[in-house]
């Protein structure tokens, strides 16, 4: 296969009597000359314009019909029968592979821009995600906007001297494939941050750092549930936990939600009336996502109960627990378990930024191989120089201060927020779940439809969660309204263009 | 619930005759003193110490029996009383809540150290990764390590003055929530990287940025196969397919290689035999791992027709075949498909380093909507920091320089890892797939066992793969040697170590 082409010229120019699939070469083209002959001469073949068997020009007739020298086309040819797309017979010259398949391809296919979709193109269930937008509040940015945070006060110095030391450093620790649990130091920093700030019991290998909190359902649902699992859901509650659950081939079992949180009495009344069992459940107790509100002592003594009498798993979603503005944070479910049934979960979205893409777990200890092991099977590990960086900026004072300063500006935020909504709408709301996180819910009298003010509100460039798409079987209306990424001067505007697209929708003729 | 309880002091010396669930404080602990008070009560009430209606001390009773303040006592008991573990009766003092669930907790299952395994602990069935280490070739690090790279040539000052260019960006694309495809930039900088060196034909949408290829492999998994689909996969062939068929459940339909890559016609025969229908291939046509083999432009164009005629995908995982040291690289199978069946993955692991943790996806542009959502759904998105770096890393022509001068280091290594192999062994062993990437394979005369060889090596700190574990039907054995992080000067060592690990193994008495 790899003999030498130069031998084989011979009749030149009757070969490119033929019309040549290559017109002409660009000198001035980034791409070297050889590869473009090879390019030419590759697709010809491949698109059979070029026939199993037919005769190549000479390279020296190639070369003079281009008016290139002969060592980019000697190259070429070279490659091509290096590659198994030419054959050379000494002495008679190059033909395209005979072992090629004969089958043309049709001249409709051969772009890609269109192509032929002549057989099936199948693909599993699940969503897809398209380029156009979606209703406005999927979409990312503008007031009310939920998951943005504010940067004013992030330390951008600090940060960036210390993911330089670590970009820069020779410590193969950084740079090898990671500990699927995640970075050790980070890992430490991480659990005595747990340990002090949320009560939660942990040592640093209970702990698996993950991309994110998303992931981290994502492996619960991997781990905990088989297809056809039964998992408890808060209705209403986070999308994101349906989500993985339809992609596990699993199943939610709503529980509602009241001012203690979830029902766990009423659960355990839809388990024997539905004739199932759920495998575990999956509760916000901090700041219950999207109500608001904080799950009692009570309730979370039933919940770690049933997981301990019933051999099922709770998962704690901690996702904003650091800011709470009138009591002390909210100690942890963790915390509270005495039977290794909670597994935790946080994020550094929400008290960083989001896209740092660094969440984490803390684990039951026998739990830990299995985490393990599905994360490597996913993706490994996460990248090693985010979480070093992240180690020294929280062991070094940083995050706490970043924690105090933006929990000051959050405080004001919200405060503005509630004032505006209070000026605005008066007695025609009730706000739910403002005592803590970065977005609070409102009520509305007489419960207007809640998707139509969204919508509406989109117009203005607003970006309100309508509540009943966050419910499962109960039915409630209302808007959750985010204020992390929501400046103080722009508070004002924003809840009287709130105002205008609940009037507009309760009254369209008024507008038109 | 919020009813202070300054109101609620009487009788404290009586009630101090009851044993406190608080010993005393520690006044030098950075927890702070209301803290320390809050949780010895929380806890006691956790584990029933305390009884649903006892009655708690008063504030000051309990002040004065720690030697402390009032004011934490009351912060501590305000606390208890909001999260709902007390409540007060106006007058009459301070009770543990009366609605807690009155079930005790047994003494035996009071810690973490020791959880009590009382109701089956269920996980789904899956890999579970152990902290003890597994066979030598498990491990990371030391001679013929698989997956390491050298970094000497690694340009770490300019790499981190990229990364501290972003890292003190104000600009939101920088923190904000990513798009599910990947930074913008760097997929523009990636599409015009693969289509000048790898004839990947692409634009920047079609690139989907993942954590690396394994999560390449399970996005196609999830998205491209259903429980109980068929998958070809190259028999012998890379393990981490494997894992995701598994975690699928999906199945394997081995297809074995020669030195022309994977025989497709024997494939679409075990499929007619089987009387099964794969739904995708996963080939590594540039450098088949781990035989080594470069597929040819029939087989190519055979596998292609393949897809394009029964409706299904092939899989082209590109792991290293930037490093090619006798001829141009091998320009993609992506680039020869005029149908849009191929997704194309490509890892920065090799060429950088792993614990980047980014690979990429060229995908049909009909499958990208339902690739982001699955990325969306598993992980939202790689952080956008690194990527920001990596664009300008290759945009500025970093990468290109660090591509040429890691291919001579590497090209200097493996010529001295075929000399020491050529000098050791002679003809008693063929290398194979030597003439690219960052690994051959050693085939020994007389088939050796080469798993007991690779046990034996370990003891030696050798990392050597054995070929046996790679195979599904096929029945093969060798080593698999990695020298991308193996120092020129440790190879002779190295082989002189694999040597006697043999000698050891094929005459064990000699040993002892």
């Amino acid at each position: 296969m790899t003999t030498r082409i130069g031998r084989v010229e011979s009749a030149a120019n009757r070969q490119l009597s033929e019309p040549l699939p290559i017109a002409g070469v660009d000198r001035r083209s980034r791409v070297p000359l050889y590869r473009q002959v090879y390019d030419s001469y590759r697709e010809a073949i491949v698109e059979r314009r070029l026939k199993p068997g037919q005769r190549l020009p000479s390279t020296r007739a190639l070369a003079t019909e281009l008016g290139i020298s002969r060592l980019p086309v000697l190259v070429a040819f070279e490659q091509l029968l290096a590659e198994g797309y030419c054959e050379s017979h000494t002495g008679s010259g190059t033909f395209v592979a005979s072992s090629l398949p004969v089958e043309p391809l049709e001249p409709s296919i051969a772009g890609l821009s269109e192509p032929a979709f002549e057989a099936p193109r199948r693909v599993a269930p699940g969503p897809a995600v398209r380029a156009q937008p979606g209703p406005p509040w999927l979409r990312y940015g503008g007031p009310f906007s939920i998951g943005q945070v504010s940067l004013e006060h992030f330390p951008r110095r600090v940060w960036a001297t210390l993911v330089a030391r670590y970009a820069r450093s020779t410590d193969p620790a950084i740079t090898r494939y990671p500990d699927a649990l995640g970075y050790r130091p980070f890992r430490e920093a991480l659990a005595a941050y747990l340990r002090t700030a949320r009560s939660v019991r942990c040592d640093p290998d209970q702990i698996l750092v993950v991309s994110g909190s998303q992931q981290a359902l994502e492996l619960i649902a991997r781990v905990l549930l088989e297809p056809g699992d039964v998992a408890w859901v808060e209705d209403p509650g986070y999308w994101g936990v349906r989500r993985v659950l339809e992609t596990r081939g699993a199943r939610a079992l709503p529980v509602p939600i009241d001012d203690e949180g979830l029902d766990v009495e009423e659960g355990r009344r839809r388990e024997r009336q539905r004739v199932l069992q759920g495998r575990l459940a999956f509760v916000t107790p901090s700041h219950q996502f999207p109500l608001g509100s904080t799950m009692s002592a009570s309730r979370r003594l039933q919940l770690l109960d049933w997981a301990r009498t019933e051999g099922t798993w709770v998962i704690e979603d901690d996702y904003n627990s650091e800011y709470r503005y009138e009591t002390q944070p909210v100690s942890s479910l963790q915390g509270m378990d005495r039977a290794a049934r909670v597994v935790y979960v946080g994020t550094l979205s929400k008290v960083l930024f989001p896209a740092l893409r660094l969440g984490y777990m803390v684990l039951p200890p026998d739990l830990v191989p299995h985490f393990a092991g599905a994360r490597r099977a996913v993706d490994i590990a996460p990248p090693t120089l985010l979480q070093a960086a992240l180690a020294d900026f929280l062991t070094e004072g940083h995050f706490a201060r970043h924690l105090r300063r933006t929990r000051e500006l959050y405080r004001e935020r919200r405060g503005a927020l509630i004032a505006a909504l209070d000026a605005t709408f008066g007695d025609a709301i009730d706000i739910l779940g403002d005592h803590a996180g970065l977005h609070l819910t409102v009520r509305f009298e007489g419960d207007p439809p809640d998707v139509a003010i969204a919508e509406r509100a989109g117009t203005y460039g607003l970006r309100a969660l309508p509540l009943s798409t966050l419910c499962l079987e109960e039915t409630c209306r209302g808007l959750v309204l985010g204020y992390g990424g929501l400046a103080l001067e722009d508070i004002d505007q924003a809840v009287r263009d709130l105002r205008s697209a609940i009037d507009e929708t309760e009254a369209p003729e008024a507008v038109l």
